[in-house]
C-alpha cells in the first residue's frame, strides 16, 4: 500500500479497547486497501501494565495517555477508556493537537457533547461515535445522512442489552426481578454494581443522542426523563401478557404537536405485533418512524467487545479514509432548538391497575374518576384478587386511550385517596399500539 | 441562509421523481438548515408534457434532459428515469459537466457500476444511490461505512417487495401463484408486466450492488444466479409450513471458504425462527453477517414514491454537504477479485420433494440414491397422496444437510430416472437454518 502510514493511539484495552486492537492488527492489509493507506497502531494505553493481556504486543502498552494523545505524528485518537474523567480531557487534547476522534463514550457525549463537538470544528478534525448508540447496530450514519433528508417523527429503541436480558428473563421463565438481574449478573450481562444500566442511564445518554440526530437539536443526557426497571413487578409483566404485550425499557424520543420533544427512558408496555416486542437477550433494535420513509427497524447486537469494535473500526477507517484525502466528514448542524417537554405535558396510553374492594359500584366509581380527569379508557378488566371472607378484594386493569401524563398523575392520585383502593395504584406507559 | 444556492436538476417526475420534488420544495428551508446552503430546484424533466402533474411546478418541466444536465451552473443532477438508455448517456454527460449524481436506479448501476464509478471518480464527482437498493431502508451507508472495518460473511434480503406480497398471499390465504399475481396488479403492488420483479432481475440488479459492497469485489447483475417465483407452488408452501419454514424470495450474498463468492437469486425456506421470515408485504429487509458485529437486520419499506424519495433526498442533502465544502465522499475501492463461483460448487440445504409408488422398499431406494451422491439426510417425512387403489402413491418429503449443489441435482436426475419416481422431482434451497 502506498503512502505513509496513518498513526492510531488507542486509549483504553479493556472489553472493546483489546477488540479493536485485534482487528487493526490482524486485518490490516483488508483495512488499508480499504482505507487507501495502511494504518500503524502506535500505542494502547492501559492503568495497569502488569495484567496480562493476551494478542495485545507488550511493546506497544503504556499507561501514558497524555503523551500517547500529544505524540508529534497522531492522526487518530481512539478514546476507550470511559467515563468522563480524563476522557474528555483527553480527546480535547488529542484535538488540539490535530489528532481526529472515534470514542464509544455516550456518557460523554451526551454530558458534552457540544464542548466537544465545537471543539472538533474548531481544530478541524472529525469526531465520530457510531458505536456509543447500540453497539454494532448502524444508526448514526442513518439517522445523520441516509435519513437527513426526511421529516423523524419517532426513534424508540431497545437500547441496553442488560436491561432487556433481565426484562425477557422475567416474561419467558416468570422470574422476579432480583432474581433475574442475579442471574444476569452470573453470567456476565450485567455488572456487579448494574446502577448504569438498571437505572436507565444507559440508555438514557443514548436517548439523548438519538434525539440529538434526529431533531437536529442538542439534547443532554440530563435532560431525559428516566425511570429504571427496578420497580418492574411480575404482575406487570403478566398483566401485559393478558394485553398481548411485552415489558421493554424503551429510549424514546419523539417530535410532538407543538414542536417541543419528549425524549425519555422507562420500562413500558409494547404490543407483539410491534417489531420491537420481539427482541430478544442482549439483542437492541432501533425502530424509526420519518414522514416519507415511513417505519424502519435497525437490530443487532447492542454491545460485547466484538460488535462494539466493529462499529469502532468502521469508523476508524472512514475518519483514516478523511484523512488521507485531507478533508473532513460533513458536521450536523444543531440548527433547531426543540425544547425538551416537561413529562407531564407528554401523552401516551396507559396501563393503571389496582386493587379495589370488590364490591357493587366500585368500577363505577373507578370510571368516573378517569372521566373527571378527560381520561378515556379503551379497556377494564376486573379479577378476584382473593382475601378474607366477607373482605374480598379485585384487581382492575385499565387500558387508557391517549392521555396527558399530568392528567393520569392526579387521577391516579385521586384514585389512591380513595377509600375502596386497597393498595398502591400502579400504571405503566403503552408504547407502540 | 447564506451562500448561493446549490442547483439541483431532477430527470424523471414519476412514481419517485414527484416526491422528491415535493420533498424538496415543502422542505427547503430544513434542507438548506441541514447543508448550509440553499438548494434551488432548476428543472424537472419528463417525457410528456401534457400529463398533469399535480404538485409539479409547470415552469419547471421540460422534456431537454440533454439541456438540463449540461446546463451551465448544475450542482447535482438527480436520475430518476430508470434503465439503461438514456439514463446512463445523461449521467455521463452530467459527470462530466461538474455535476455530481445521486440515482436509484439498480438495473444502471448493476450493468454499468465500474464505468459509472470511475466516471465519477475521473470528474471528481460524487455518485449516490442509497435508493437503489432497498428504498428507504439505509443500507449502502452501512455496508460501505459502519461495517467497513469488519468481514462481513453473509447479506440475505428481501429485496423485492412484489415478489414478497405474492409469496405472503400463497402463504397466508393459500392461494396459487397466479391468483396472487393478478390481486397484486389490481392492488398496483405489481406491474402490467411483472416480468423483471417475479423473474428476479430487479432482487438480482441489488444482489450485486450489495456483494460488491460487502466484499469490496465488483459484480455485475448478470453474473448473478437467477430464479424468480413464477414456479413455487402451492405444495411448495405448504411443505414449508410442515418444516417450520415460509418460502422467500431471497438475495443472498456469501463469502464461501474457498474466497470465491456466491450470488443468487431465488425462492428459499427461511425457517419461521429467522428475522427474515416475519418479513411481512411489501416490506424489504436485509439481514448481515460478520464477524466481529455478528447478525445484524435492516428492516422497512422497499419501494413505494415517498419511502424511495426519502432515501434519494438523503443522498442529495449528503452531496450537497459535500459540494458546498468543496469535497467528495469517499470511494469504495473494489480491491478484491472474488470470483462469483458457479452455482454448482455453491453448498447450501435443500428440501426435496417427490411422487413414489407407495411400496415396501422405496425409501430405502431413494435414500440410497442420496446416500451414492455423498448427500446427507436429516429428516424424512412420507405421506399418502392417494390414487387408484392398487395403484397407491406417496409424497416423500426429504431435508438434507448442508450439500454442493451439483451433487444434488445429480441426485435429483438420478431420483427422476428411477422408475419407481411418478412425477417431476422438485427441490428448493433452504436457507438461514
Ligand atoms: N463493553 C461494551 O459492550 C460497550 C458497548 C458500547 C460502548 N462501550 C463504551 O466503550 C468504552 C469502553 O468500554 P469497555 O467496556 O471497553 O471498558 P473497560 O473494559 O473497563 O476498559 C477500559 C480500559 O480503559 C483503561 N483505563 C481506564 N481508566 C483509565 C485511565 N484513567 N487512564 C488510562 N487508562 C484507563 C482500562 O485500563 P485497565 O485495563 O488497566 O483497567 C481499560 O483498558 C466506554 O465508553 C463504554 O461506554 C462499551
Ligand atoms: N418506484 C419505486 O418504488 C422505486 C423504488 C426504488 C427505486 N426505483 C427506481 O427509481 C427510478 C424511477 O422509478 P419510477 O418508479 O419513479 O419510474 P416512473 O414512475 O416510470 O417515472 C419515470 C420518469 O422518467 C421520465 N422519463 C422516462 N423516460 C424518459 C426519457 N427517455 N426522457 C425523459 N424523461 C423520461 C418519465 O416521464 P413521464 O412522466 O412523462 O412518463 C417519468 O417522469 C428507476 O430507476 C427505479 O428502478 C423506483
Amino acid at each position: 500500500m502506498d503512502g505513509e502510514p496513518l498513526r492510531v493511539g488507542l486509549l483504553g484495552g479493556g472489553t472493546v479497547g483489546s477488540q479493536v486492537a485485534r482487528l487493526i492488527l490482524e486485518h490490516g492489509d483488508d483495512l488499508a486497501a480499504r482505507i487507501g493507506r495502511p494504518l500503524e497502531l502506535v500505542g494502547i494505553v492501559v492503568r495497569n501494565l502488569d495484567r496480562p493481556r493476551p494478542g495485545l504486543p507488550a511493546s506497544l502498552l503504556t499507561t501514558d495517555a497524555e503523551g500517547l494523545v500529544t505524540r508529534e505524528g497522531i492522526d487518530i485518537a481512539i478514546e476507550l477508556i470511559g467515563g468522563i474523567d480524563p476522557a474528555q480531557d483527553l480527546i480535547l487534547k488529542a484535538m488540539s493537537h490535530g489528532a481526529s476522534v472515534v470514542t464509544a463514550n455516550k456518557a460523554l457525549l451526551a454530558a458534552k457533547g457540544d464542548e466537544l463537538f465545537g471543539a472538533a470544528q474548531h481544530a478541524g478534525v472529525d469526531l465520530y461515535y457510531e458505536a456509543a448508540v447500540a453497539g454494532a447496530i448502524p444508526i448514526v450514519r442513518p439517522l445523520s445522512e441516509s435519513l437527513v433528508g426526511d421529516e423523524i417523527q419517532v426513534v424508540m429503541g431497545i437500547v441496553n442489552g442488560t436491561t432487556n436480558y433481565i426484562l425477557d428473563k422475567m416474561t419467558a421463565e416468570g422470574m422476579d426481578y432480583q432474581t433475574a438481574l442475579v442471574q444476569a449478573q452470573d453470567l456476565g450481562y450485567a455488572e456487579a454494581d448494574p446502577t448504569a444500566d438498571v437505572e436507565g442511564h444507559d440508555a438514557a445518554a443514548k436517548a439523548a443522542l438519538l434525539a440529538s440526530l434526529a431533531f437536529h437539536t442538542r439534547v443532554r443526557g440530563d435532560q431525559v426523563h428516566r425511570e429504571g426497571i427496578t420497580g418492574v413487578a411480575p404482575q406487570d409483566i403478566r398483566a401485559a401478557r393478558g394485553l398481548g404485550c411485552v415489558v421493554k425499557l424503551l429510549a424514546v424520543a419523539k417530535l410532538l404537536d407543538d414542536g417541543q420533544i419528549s425524549v425519555r427512558v422507562h420500562p413500558a408496555m409494547v404490543p407483539n405485533t410491534h417489531p420491537l416486542a420481539s427482541v430478544k437477550g442482549a439483542y437492541n433494535a432501533i425502530f424509526v418512524e420519518a414522514a416519507a420513509a415511513g417505519r424502519l427497524m435497525f437490530l443487532g447486537p447492542g454491545a460485547g467487545g466484538a460488535p462494539t469494535a466493529s462499529a469502532v473500526v468502521g469508523d476508524l477507517v472512514t475518519v483514516a479514509r478523511n484523512r488521507s484525502r485531507g478533508v473532513v466528514g460533513p458536521v450536523q448542524p444543531m440548527y433547531n432548538d426543540h425544547e425538551v417537554a416537561p413529562m407531564g405535558l407528554v401523552t401516551t396510553r396507559y396501563f393503571v391497575r389496582l386493587r379495589v374492594q370488590d364490591e357493587p359500584g366500585v368500577l363505577a366509581g373507578v370510571a368516573g374518576v378517569f372521566a373527571r380527569h378527560h381520561i378515556s379508557v379503551q379497556d377494564v378488566q376486573q379479577t378476584p384478587a382473593g382475601g378474607k371472607a366477607g373482605d374480598a378484594s379485585a384487581e382492575l386493569y385499565l387500558l387508557t386511550h391517549e392521555a396527558k401524563e399530568a392528567d393520569l398523575l392526579e387521577c391516579v392520585a385521586d384514585l389512591q385517596a380513595s377509600p375502596q383502593v386497597q393498595a398502591a395504584v400502579r400504571f405503566m406507559r403503552v408504547e407502540g399500539m
